[in-house]
């Protein structure tokens, strides 16, 4: 199976990020960007890079942009920009564009000219540290529903040398830990002998409350 | 036990987004920025606002944010700016500081400075949207270790009417689902009989090898 | 029957054009722009005005913006603008939306974000000076299809005192004189015997072809 | 004879879509502009462009402009260039010279310079989009006279497969219908049987009031 | 007899000159400028002064500038300006309107425009400035013809102590001297025995050529 | 023996006044400016023509400025370049630096600088063209001290046919007419029985007060 | 006796560091600067602070700076007001004028304006520096003529308990040594039993030949 | 051994004289600076120049930086830049770092990043010419402790042909004079029989009190 092609307009940090993550991913990226200085710091780094408007119709046409797979809009500071090379890339055919948007209009913009996904990068962001902000022990976490959630979360000093039935969360919170990352290996579905350490990390799967409770009264 | 405060300086889509979480998940939120307009939107949701230049010791101690728990330098593209308020606040000795950073280097003098933590939101967040694009059926994952990690996948539309047993990720792929998440409610840890559906999520945890396995020759 | 009321977004010179005439054709007219001083100098003129920012849902709410019939963005150089009051106007429910594009491009946005009628001053105005300048008897015209035009001639020195019957449109070329407006008041469906006068005006019907012939060969 | 030529100077989107039209129709354009971009994006259209500042009177000799019919001044949006090219212009000895004003005071210097006509497109455009603004039907009308206009307007789907006679806008209203563009041809001077469908279009003479009247009873 | 009244429009170095000297000789000035700085620093000088644009009819009106005898359009570097202010005096019906022009290009637009006297300060000066600088004992002069020229010459060291006679210029180059302005007094129509002594001041009259060789031979 | 060579600094209005008057009348000039576009339009006209700073002494040096007779500081609006220049100049030697001054401050630091000539044109032109403003026969005027001055004087249309004898200036007013510059010729020194006509010009020598008088009683 | 008042006019980091140490000397300071915030910031701490053009007579004038003792020009990259206000200040008969050079021309017009001290400090600074750069152990240094320099040594640690008639340095290399100042107090004119210890700083008096030599043998 | 290399990064007045002060001490110094012009007027005076951006890593390595004893960071006015640079340079090694700081915050940042040493040349020049204004007789300077200090002072007129004795400053006030600067030569430790002349400098060392007692009483 012919592996999937990215076109990524706008080489920011964001558009930059995504890009090399691709390649590292071991994907084709064309990054196409206005600002020379942009495109020669990632020359080496991507497929194929370009100085171009990718507004402008034409230009993306002869770059054979309708050809890729997917493109990403991951354009700074102009919502205008954003939006006209949006919709260049919809007509032109691609199957599917994904867009950064700066706002929540720039998104219903975006949405309405038929954009596949939008994203809020600051915005998600920002939500995510505010949690680990919140939960010191947080080092990362799915929301799998708006009641059940993922945590991934660090041990702390004071529960050093815990089995886990004598943290026993199932019984007494309801969360069940999933695995445990100890320094020499993970353990899946951990079971009640299991003993934790400092730096071992717990991956845990409860509702919001659960996890709450337990993380205050057990994790501190 | 009182709850922590948080100052946040740079109101910005990043700083805003950290800022309105925090509200949203009960803490107090004091958030500064140079410019009136953007702290005017947010002074209704907010603790307090206040239109003040951060990188001034004298206007920080008269705000009171020493008192503080945690200050958060979101500055959104001004690096000097964000340097100075980093000193500022380590020097009026507030436990806990963030900050964002803009680049490798800028991180490597926030480190310096003895910033408690670096956040490159826009690298982080691209990072996760390539893993995104390249399994369109993820929707968010948690890198365990550098070998396992935890997927959250869509169901997708040939997958539907099948039983866990016949799946059987575990004896196929050596990974397990950790739950499933269904229309009518949350199934942790399935058991073999259990059936999965379209619009039904998936949460299982692996290697990367085994669920890239699992994902190409089943999810497709 | 309430007569329409309509709000003018941006009040340069097309803006400030439209609403001048919808006044004067005895509507009423909110007039708004970013703009002091443009706002200053129709105040007097128009139903009402207001200094805000278009593209900012909440103010348009406060203003009553939801309640007009027709809204026309007529908003000068900036396309952002232009598209963000687009979509606000259209979120709001307002019945008719006009706008005003800047290029084929923005023009296309527009149409996809549910504007009603896009409308290209400068060109559609371009085309008809064109005409003008390659006629120099033509004053005005309509094209009704492809084939058929109504054209407004002025009558050259040289077809002073002609009786029609002595031109005789129809029968050399096949258009037909639909009106002569003479100093002294318009005769409509005019017969055989009248005669045209220097300053007077012919409306003629016809094909493109017979009316281009009839322009050069009797009109000169 | 040897047809025309034209030259026009500024090539924004007004003095585009002049050249491009005076093209259409066969004439020959040299295009002239200070921006070298927008002078590139014409140079395959017209039949000659060149980048030149148009109130030098070196620089208009040398490109032989003195030999052209008819100059069109359609500078954008600076004053001053706009009133230096129209007095180059002039003195050069050219027979026709056109140009665009931005205001007022800025039409009545052009017309002491000597301007053959004086164009205002915004102003002249807006009051022909708040027209139609106002009546919903009218496609496109010509003044002829104070009180008499020519109008084109589209058929109303409640007019639908109604006879002329039925209408009877002469007896009734006073104005009489010159044609009705149909799907299948276009009728002149229609008579009594003829019947209107929806998507026909109407061509109706008479006095303001008379197809005021109408076009509220009847079109609605 | 009433007294002219002045109005100056633009109080940079020229304007202010004018202005000043205009007080000087008795006369009412308004100056009026765009500038508050400007302003302020004649207000105490002038009879009147305000701030306001020029180009505006109805502020002019509203200042009264039409019962005004004499306006000075002495704007500094808008040529815009300076055409649109040149006309909406002339509108106003002021007698006479003095512009200064800033090219030859200027010049010609402001006479177009029926403006009275078109004034080049720098081309002025300048040719003055190298007449003095050529002839270091040239003080000033007139250019009463193509031909004939008053010159006021000092009298160089050498010449101290001579009289006219010894000169002699009228014989020797067809020049003669009209007046001698001496320490003690002025001799108007000196005689032969006048002797001329060092910052004496001799004012000549004669053709350029008989000038030129006296200048020459005798001054030196 | 050998003419003067000149170095004219500044190549704006008054500058390229000086440098081609200086030209007109024989003499070399090198002319020198920081704008480029400013010395191609004078590269054919002057002697020499130079793109550079004038305010970097080894600039001047390689030039060979230092063996100019006179040079002139005409530097539009940049006082610091002025003064720089100025003292640039003379310590290269430079016999005669002769330069224009903005302001009486500007003028000071010039003349404390060892500037042999500071000239402030717009004030000096301002002056003579109030003096014609207030006297619309002023053609021109010298002040040969505080108290007396030579004017040339247009003559009216009321004093068309009249002879000397019958205004006889000398008797009534004390003044004297020293020459009368006829369509015909100049008449020097005339007498009693010659007549002027309209289109003459007359020379008066007097006092401020004896002109003033004949003006307003005589030439009205 | 009264002590001096001075007046500083700029108040960058040059000259407010001159006004705070002119202050912590007892003497009273006006300090003037063009810019609001700067003259905010050192309101507190000196004698009286003023926002003001220096560069303006009459505002000087007013503010009676006649009667300061001495005015110091530290005015920071404007070389134009740094030549205005210095010209002032002479004028208004200002004892002593001291002013900040930013280039050998600068210096050389102030000069020549008969500012009475011109400073160069970056220049001397960066010497000052440079010399430190290449001896480690260089505190500071006096030149007291071209020959003879004292210098301030710290004592490295190679030299920790050596007696001065071990180290001799008037017999080995002729220079001697004025003092040494030790953690308990200082020695002037120690003996040859006085000892040194680390930390302990030696001021030396010689020749620049004799104290490299010194340095470079003794202290490495 | 192999003397020192430095270079030098910002190469405004401050960098440009430690650089050429450097090369004068017969070191080799690589001059690093952004602007062009500025690199280019040092080129031929140090020992290398690069136009550079010396935050950029790569840029500092391929110029070999790392093998450089001493790099100074004279960045003119730019913080962040600064900032960048100093931490860029501690990381490629370099043994020694001296930066310029523009603010005490900017110091503190650059001491966090483990900068050797942090010199405000304007402060401390601002405190030198400070001690200077106040002791017109007070050449230079130095502060062996809180308490001594040795001063150069020029021998005022009144003091001339006194012989040390007379004066005996140990005696009357404390402090001891080191040495006596003459025109023909220096007298190091002078004794009670030597004579001050006018333009003879004493170098004297004492506290504070001592030598403002001296100064005032005796130097008046």
């Amino acid at each position: 199976m012919k592996k999937n092609q990215y076109v990524v307009i706008g080489l920011g940090r964001f558009g930059a990020s995504i890009s090399k993550e691709l390649i590292k991913l071991g994907y084709e990226v064309l990054g196409i960007d206005k600002d020379e200085e942009v495109v020669d710091e990632l020359s080496s780094v991507l497929t194929h890079t370009v100085v171009a408007d990718a507004t402008d119709e034409e230009v993306l046409k002869s770059l054979g942009v309708r050809n890729f797979d997917c493109a990403v809009v991951a354009i700074g500071d102009d919502i205008q920009s954003s939006i006209l090379a949006a919709i260049v890339l919809k007509d032109l055919g691609i199957k599917k564009v994904v867009a950064k948007a700066l706002s929540e209009l720039h998104g219903k913009v975006l949405n309405k000219l038929g954009v596949d996904r939008v994203i809020y990068p600051e915005r998600d962001m920002g939500i995510r540290v505010a949690h680990q902000l919140v939960s010191p022990n947080l080092l990362d976490y799915i929301e799998i529903s708006k009641e059940y959630t993922i945590v991934e979360l660090s041990v702390p000093k004071n529960l050093c040398g815990f089995a886990l039935r004598e943290l026993d969360p199932r019984a007494k919170y309801g969360c069940s830990i999933v695995a445990i990352n100890k320094q020499n290996g993970i353990i899946i579905a951990p079971t009640a002998g299991d003993v934790v350490n400092e730096n071992d990390v717990m991956v845990i799967i409860g509702t919001n409350n659960q996890i709450d409770k337990f993380e205050s009264e057990v994790i501190g």
